[in-house]
């Protein structure tokens, strides 16, 4: 008989399963179970809508239902879970129609994702505050700025900050509130924040870093936000402040949750509860350089953890090596990276980090086009591991941030990577490697 | 008595060696001398000045005159060696206006670096037979383009690629031949080599492989080129046809050439005679990955020999880890880069080599001028490690090559690659990173 294979999630994470369970077993009957309308979009690709750069939503659409059809998935959206019985193996389903019925599985597979988290700060829940990471919270968003003449953007991480950008390209000049005292505080220390930041202002954009936002004004509707002490006017505020794991369905059926009070799996991405895996969002991951558990809740994550539970739910084997962070993004003429730990992290884990940061340019200095572009590195001063980087450039981020990780997880050394074998062309890099460059900097003061 | 460390030569390992030893001795007295009337300049640009894509040769000189200057460096240009006494320390040296004299050294570098080399093919010494490997080489490349109305580039590296494409740039198609079965042979496979072919010829280019120059034809002048028994009319050929390393004075000094007939060096970049470094194009480098003994003559292999060879003469310690012969270059509407072996040259090595082959995108699929990426890894089949990469994309080929590099220099596996902690957003990058496709593609062919 053909092993069952249920996936509660159809987004990156749940097809990301699916597509690695169909790879492993082609045979097997994969059902997989979504609550939305839409099967996988790219969330992510949501602010650049926003900004114009993509021209619809529908294009974030990345696996479309004839994608299901051809790899033989049975897909069964705007279908809600009732129940799981773990030791029958069967789950309950309530489909659009309100028709329940139940559907056993040989293995299971929870990608039930996050959804974003809006802090309980007083006036929450008035007309105008958003989200920002359904394709429905999009055009609600893009509805809203239409009207809208003044925004607040509260949490400037990532997706804060391409919002602001996208609410820029759109005439509006949002206000930035950060309640840390820099921006990007998980990825960045406050050196290569203030960079980014200056950046950002130089646009003409406010940033307030390091005060919270006590209220959020107005009737039904928002009128402005009131940040220590002061009133802000603003007719839509986006609550960038993170996302919490989709838990409940996990806790119902006894999955046990880890220190995070995200779901815990081990390195095959099981969880506790026998042929019951687990990815994406909603798990828990171990950091490759610290052995730490902590939330790691990226696209590129969740695809290569549902790459590592499908293989397993359908029989195959398959670890997951962990995570660094690695993240990346662009908006206002920069391009900012970053993986592993900044200094600030080191420093607070007790690693006495050391680093090194050097300025140079993107091409050669007299190749017309050249871009600006920084590099911080950081290592741990008894072997001169590299620990983490922070890159904030004109263009060509994303693959130095790699090229780091990859030196990470090989604990590569700053005194290997200032020799490292790096090419270069007059166009496209400088002769030498500013990544090398900054690595030649931590050494310097390694040996001071 | 300040130490007197004297450098022959003064182009990019030149100026390179003079830099690191000053920054290791700041009381040296050093003398940097120079048989060419300009110090360093990027002979890389060289072929981007003639595309017209940098505005004039005068930008490629990196080093002016006032940063040897600022560095207190003792510049003698248009000066020649006329002898080296080894056991006195001692070098004869003409200037331009015909003076000698004698410099004593307590350290000499050789950073003589090498000279086009011309095939010895019947009519080579036509007016219109042309090299490209100084500014002068250039400003006759670019007085003869003005007239020329059909050229031939013989030789399909890098720097004939370049300098086909500054032809076309300037309305001159130029017909390519290059002797080996498939261009760019020394860092392409066949395969790889076929793409950036199509590329070339898809601008009206002819590409001519497996064949030849029998014979430049024409009186004094060319006017055309014999290959395979075919005529093919030109007014101006150049000859890409590689360097050679410049070691007369080396020889004649006593200093032992290696089995490659360019400078033998240790890992500190000492030659056979004591305290007589040498770094750059005039010496021989061994490979990180295999251990043999071969040319590198890349810009960058220069300048980071020179590091460590200018700290050595100064008196402090660095070793030269051996290079991987990253390279990259753009031309034609695409950028190429490879590194390590490829699996032609491994084959013929006995590795047996495996490789994973995929083709992407360089940003998400759907967004706007996301282009093309094709990634070749070859790795070995008992652990899996990465022994190189041959890149073609329309973008962001660079770092990607960097990462293989440092993965390849840190035994990274194609296993580990295929997990690897990348980094993605929309206009940056696709979700799977396009290498760790590649990765998972040669672990699919082990695990046949």
């Amino acid at each position: 008989m053909p092993r069952k294979i249920v996936i509660i999630g159809a987004n990156a994470a749940g097809s990301g399963v699916a597509s690695a369970a169909r790879k492993t077993d082609r045979e097997a009957e994969i059902t997989i179970i979504e609550r939305e309308k839409y099967p996988a979009y790219s969330r992510c690709g949501l602010p650049f809508v926003l900004a114009g750069e993509i021209s619809e939503f529908e294009k974030l659409i990345i696996f479309p239902l004839a994608w299901y059809k051809m790899m033989k998935l049975n897909l069964l959206t705007e279908t809600t879970v009732q129940s799981i019985d773990v030791k029958e193996k069967s789950i309950m389903i309530k489909s659009a129609d309100g028709k329940e019925s139940t559907l056993p599985y040989d293995t299971l597979v929870l990608a039930t994702g996050a959804r974003s988290f809006i802090p309980p700060v007083k006036g929450y829940d008035k007309d105008g505050v958003l989200a920002l990471r359904t394709i429905q919270d999009g055009i609600k968003f893009k509805e809203k700025m239409k009207s809208a003449k003044a925004a607040v953007i509260v949490g400037a991480g990532f997706i804060g900050l391409e919002t602001a950008h996208a609410l820029f390209e759109n005439k509006i000049n949002p206000i930035i509130v950060e309640m840390l005292p820099w921006i990007c505080p998980t990825v960045f220390d406050q050196d290569t924040a203030n960079i980014v930041q200056k950046k950002i202002e130089e646009h003409g954009i406010k940033v307030i870093v390091g005060k919270g936002v006590e209220e959020i004004l107005g009737d039904t509707s928002v009128t402005g936000v009131k940040v220590a002490g002061e009133t802000i006017p603003a007719d839509m505020v986006l609550m960038a402040t993170g996302v919490r794991s989709n838990t409940e369905l996990a806790v119902q059926m006894g999955v046990e949750l880890g220190i995070t009070k995200a779901i815990k799996v081990n390195s095959r991405m099981a969880t506790n509860i026998s042929d019951v895996y687990s990815c994406g969002d909603c798990v828990e991951s171990q950091n490759m350089l610290t052995g730490l558990i902590g939330m790691c809740q990226l696209g590129t994550t969740a695809v290569r953890q549902a790459k590592v539970a499908g293989t397993n739910a359908a029989g195959g084997y398959s670890v997951f090596p962990g995570v660094l962070g690695s993240s990346v993004s662009t908006f206002f003429g920069v391009e900012i990276g970053a993986t592993g730990l900044t200094e600030f992290q080191a420093t607070r884990l007790g690693l006495k980090p050391i680093s090194g940061v050097v300025t140079s340019k993107t091409r050669a200095d007299y190749f017309p086009g050249a871009k600006d572009i920084r590099v911080k590195i950081v290592a741990e001063p008894e072997f001169g591991r590299i620990i983490g980087c922070q890159i904030v450039a004109g263009e060509e981020v994303t693959q130095r941030v790699n090229m780091i990780s990859a030196g990470i997880q090989k604990q590569m050394t700053i005194f290997e990577l200032a020799k490292a074998d790096t090419c270069y062309a007059p166009p496209v890099n400088e002769t030498w490697e500013p990544i090398a460059l900054a690595a030649e900097m931590a050494v310097a003061k390694l040996r001071r």
